[in-house]
Order: structure tokens, then sequence, then C-alpha cells
């Protein structure tokens, strides 16, 4: 997996590069939709890539992992088989949806138990069999099993929470090089920064994730709560020590502006769950701003939802008959809102890698995020 | 509006024509989508039109009258620009709705009192407004204001209510044949025949119908509870009278089964919710046959959903994949199931489209008719 830098933006340490997978091309920065369950929620595949003109999508293990289970999952020949997205995915550890989705679990230094939320079913993680459960899924990036701590998290567990994810991730690691890929192609793992809001612990966790030296770097443990400029501390002082020559990886963040401020930071790589989610709440991220498309001032806008980024569904449907759907609680609604949120995330992402080439990012970053933040 | 017949089929009561509208050619016999509330339940205008091949679809006018309301109708210009379906467009008259969905409902001569199932504010449909608000939707074939009867009912009921539903339709014929079509393109009635399962009463309604010379007819009533043997009874009296150079639209109806049966007997077009309202339920009609996506025995099935019918969605997913969707609540799951079921449905009204044409239509409809009822 090669990363190519083709151009760092000057008043920034924002970067254009080009990530390169057995399934294609990744130019970054990029943002990933979110396919929990193998499927970005209300979108097609076909929309995915054609319309919304994702690069790459996640797919959830701990999902998977349950639903449809891995022996499904093996017999189609993977994820990309099993639901038609031949570009990258990157699967995430499970740890994360273990802590915030599962009752009752337990964390040991061998792994974690917990009880699935669909039956009560109990189940164990540990970061080897989280390795395999990965290559079976069939991901093209494979994340390290880390335990992602809460906010606020005392300085004592955030430092013991950070040394097991580092024990962790040696077995990870250890487990990956002892086993091949599955449906040959490449599977790469990236280990994951934490440390929580600590200045020392993050700056401790970035060297020795540093160290492993493999092909992509991410930081975890942000965007769970602590303020906006916490993130952006956390952030620039572990970009300031994962190498340069390594794509890194913003694991769940955020808003447009979250976005641009991390790209700004030298972050390559985003994902989150909020275009798609918010979208089926109604909330539209617009290249003039934010809509809440349920309140009455858009029930007479005929315009289309955001002409500027260009798309079927942007350019296709008005405000007003959005809002018609959303009111009529029309499974439409969540369908059309998905796919514009998605569509403008890939958009602006795009822009700022095009800003990045021109050397015009910086300035164009701080007009954006405010358009981008404001609410109209 | 012109009526062509361009083929009947030698051995049974069936035609090949072309209906000619405002908004471009439809092909019969045609099944028409029904789009409730300005939407093909979980489909995109785009999809309707390009994957589904839609020729017509169906708007419900308490639906729309009631939400997004005449007001933003008109000011979009009309249904066709509110949701940028630019083929044509049949809306019912609401009777139905009233009786089915409204509470509370007093039947007068003047008209029909109800309340809103989605407020309980009071309205009445008389059958000059509701020509009135169909004009507003925009709907290129205007619906007759009609009682349709439940099953099973009562003689007098049927004889009196049918009387009504004729004194009803000479009051909307005068209100639609003295106002204009409000959006620039033509606007047809076309009249209802009623009678429930009397022969004699649909045989007088139907003469009726027969009389007022309008660019089309409907059968209503049927497809509400009776066997399906008196339902093709009846509409086979129904057709032997209604004129042959006009199209015969058969309301509700129904499965594919029905559909090939009732264009044997001499009908043009149908409607039903039937494709889309199962698929949200995991019901898919191909064709080789019924499928419950939900059952056991498709976990594995890696074969694409049918594939005989071409088509993005029948053709891209595979069962395996669908059922996954389905058992996990992905929307998703409702729009390949919504697409799909549509998609066979258009598919078995072209075919038998091109075996009328070919004068094959008899004997291959027996055997479809087997093998569109088969559960597989």
């Amino acid at each position: 997996m090669k990363f190519e830098i083709n151009a760092k933006d000057p008043k920034s340490r924002a970067r254009a590069g080009e990530l390169n997978t057995d399934h294609g091309t990744i130019q970054t920065p990029i943002f990933m939709p979110v396919g929990t369950a193998g499927t970005v929620k209300a979108v097609h595949t076909r929309e995915l890539k054609e319309d919304i003109k994702a690069q790459i999508i996640l797919g959830n293990t701990y999902h998977l992992y349950l639903r449809p289970g891995l022996e499904i999952l093996q017999q189609a020949g993977g994820l990309h088989k099993f639901n038609g997205w031949d570009k990258p995915i990157l699967t995430d550890s499970g740890g994360y949806q273990v802590f915030s989705l599962s009752g009752t679990r337990k964390i040991k230094e061998e792994g974690v138990t917990f009880k699935s939320h669909i039956d009560g079913s109990k189940h164990l993680f540990t970061p080897e069999n989280v390795m395999d459960t990965q290559r079976k899924i069939g991901a093209d990036i494979i994340m390290a099993f880390d335990e992602c701590t809460p906010y606020p998290c005392d300085f004592k567990y955030a430092r013991e929470s950070m040394e097991m994810t580092h024990r962790w991730l040696q077995r990870c690691i250890d487990r990956v090089d002892s086993t091949d890929p599955l449906y040959g192609y490449n599977q790469e793992l990236f280990p994951i920064v934490q440390g929580s809001t600590y200045k020392d612990l993050r700056m401790q966790s970035a060297e020795v994730i540093a160290s492993k030296n493999r092909a992509g770097n991410a930081i975890g443990g942000l965007s769970v709560g602590e303020p906006a400029e916490k993130m952006y501390e956390m952030t620039e002082i572990v970009t300031n020590i994962l190498p340069e020559e390594k794509p890194r990886y913003l694991m769940g963040v955020g808003t447009p502006a979250n976005i641009l401020e991390s790209i700004a930071l030298g972050v390559d790589m985003l994902d989150c769950v909020m275009p798609t989610r918010n979208a089926r709440n109604g909330m539209l991220f617009t290249s003039e701003g934010i809509i809440n498309i349920k309140n009455e001032k858009w029930k007479d806008d005929f315009s289309p939802i955001d002409p500027a980024i260009g798309g079927y569904v942007s350019t296709f449907y008005s405000k007003a008959y959005l809002r018609h759907l959303v009111r009529s609680q029309e499974i439409l609604a969540a369908q059309i809102a998905s796919i514009h949120n998605l569509t403008f995330y890939l958009w602006l992402v795009k822009e700022a890698r095009e800003k990045i080439i021109s050397g015009e990012f910086a300035s164009w970053k701080n007009i954006m995020v405010e358009k981008v933040s404001r609410r109209l």
C-alpha cells in the first residue's frame, strides 16, 4: 500500500496525496462514508460510487461479525463481493461498538467479553481474533484493536488504557504479520494513537505508534465529547509526531468545519456517521451552511438542495419537496438527505484537495469553515 | 388523449395499445406504480424512469390534498414539477382513502365530510371540488369521485351507492368540462364503473359509464376482498360493455397473476400498492415465483435477485445480501425490494404486450400465471 504526497499547502500542514490499494487509488484528503452493517444506510452501491463519488467506505466489525456473521461473509468471498462495492474498504476493530453498544462488557488483558445487543449472546474479542475477523470480512485496511477511552477520563485510567492498547497493538501486529490475506489482495494494519486529552500521553502514544512503521496510522479516542479546541490540540500534537510519509486517519470526525480544520493539521483520512445519521433527522450540510429542512421557511423554497456541489440528488430535488417528504415520514427523505450530505462531504474534501494543490488551502479553509458552520 | 390499438390477441380479449398524453405515450397494457404522497415509496424519480421503466404513476388525491396541500403544489407548478416526474400522472379521486383511512366520515348527496388522519381537521370532498383538486395537483388523468363499496355489500346498498356514484359522475363531468387545465397540458376525466359483485348492477353501471364517452374508463370497487373468480367475472362483464376503442383501467389490482388474467379480459391499465407494500415486508415477486426473503433458505444464496428481468437492482444484489439487509432492518432493504418488485411488474406487462403483438399471449399467460404464483 503505497502513499504518495502530491502537494503540500504552504500555509498549513495540509497535504494532498494518493493512497494506492489493491482496490484502487484513494485521493486524499478523503472522507469515508460509514457502512455499518455492510450498507451505507439508505444509499445504493451505485449511488455511492457514481453520485457521491466515494472512494473508500467503512465497515463495522462489531456489526458484521454479529450479522450476517463471518460464515456468510466468507462464503460470499468477503464484504466487497457481498455488497458489490469494489473499491477499498476499511474496517474498524469493533472495540468502539463493544464499549458503546454492548450492555455488559468486561475488559481484561486477554481481550473484551461482551453481550450482543441483538440477542444477548456472549462473545470474546481479542487482538488476535479481531485481526482474523477483519481478514475474513475482507478489509483493505484493518484497524488495530484498542480501547477508546471516554471523555472525560482520569489520567490514571487513560495511561493504563493506553499502555494496554499498546500491548494489544503488538499482539495485533504479530497476528497480522503471521497470517495471510484471504481473498488475494493486500490487507494492511493501521495502529491507533490513544491517550485521551493528555498531551504527554498523546505524545508517548504517537511515538509508539510511529515506531511500528505500518502503512498508515490512526488517531483514535477523539470526537467523543471533548471541546473541538481540545480535539484540534491533540490532533496537532499527534500529527507532528506521526511520520510525514504515511497517511493519517482521524477516526470519527466530524462536522464539515472539523474536517477542514483537521486537514489543515495534516490529517488525510476521516470518517463519521454524522452526514448519514443527521440526514435521517432532516439536517442538511450544504455549501452555503446548515439547513434544518423541517423548518417552515423551506416549505415553498423550490430551489434545488445545493446546486453548487453537483450530483443528481442535490441538483434534482427541491428543498420544498424534501421538506414534504420528511414531514410525511417518507423513506425517500432519508435517501435524498443521506445522498446529499455524503455528496457534500465528498465535494468538500475534493475542493480541499484542489485548494491544497493550487496552494490556496489555508485562506479558502478559513472562509469555508465559517460558511459551512452557519445555520441557514 | 388518443388511444390506438396496435394488436389484439387472437385467443383472448387482450390488446396492446398506445395512449398518447401531453406527457408522452403510454404503451399498454401498463402497470402504474403508486406514488401515494408524491413519491413511490423508497424509490428515486430517476430509478422509476430509468431502472423500473415506469411510464405513468399514480398520486393519491387524499394524501396530497392534506400534505403538502394544494397551495404548495400550485406554487410548485403541479406535482410533475414538485417531484420531478415528467411522464404522465393519474390521480385517484380521494374517495377510497376517505372511506378507508379517515376515522369519521359522513356520506351525503352533496359529498363526503371526513376528518384528516394526520391532525383530525375536518374537510369536505364533493364531486366538484375533487375535480378542482385534481386539476391543481396537475394530473394528466383525473378520476371521477365515486363511492367504492366494501365487500360484501348488500344489494340495496350497492344499488343506491352506484346510483349516487352515477349522479356524482355527471357533476364531475359538468365541472371538468366547464373548467380549464391549469398547467398548459390536457387533463382527462375517467369515469368509474361500480356495482359491487352484482352482475346486473355492473352491467347497468358499465352502460352508464360507456354512454359518457370520455377518453378512458375505469372499473372500481373490485380487489376489495372478494374471491379472485368473482373479480374476473365482474371484470369480464364490464369489459364486454365498455367501448373497445377506449383504454380500460382496473383499479387497485393486483397480484402478478391477477394482472395477467385481467389483461386477458381486455384491461389496459392497472395499479396496486402490492409490489411496494409487500416489498417493505420482504416479499419479492420474481419471474420464477414468490420469495419470502426472510426465510433461512436464502441466507447463503449469492445469486442475483432475478437476473431474467434485467435492471440494476435485480441483477446486482444477491438474495443473501438482501436477506441480511431485511434482517438488519436497513432502509436499503426496502429500497432494493421496492425497485425489484416494480421492475418485475413493469417487465411482466411489457412481456404481456410483446406476446399480444406476437399473437402468443393466451398460452404464455397460462404458463406465467402458474410460474409467478408459486412460492419458492
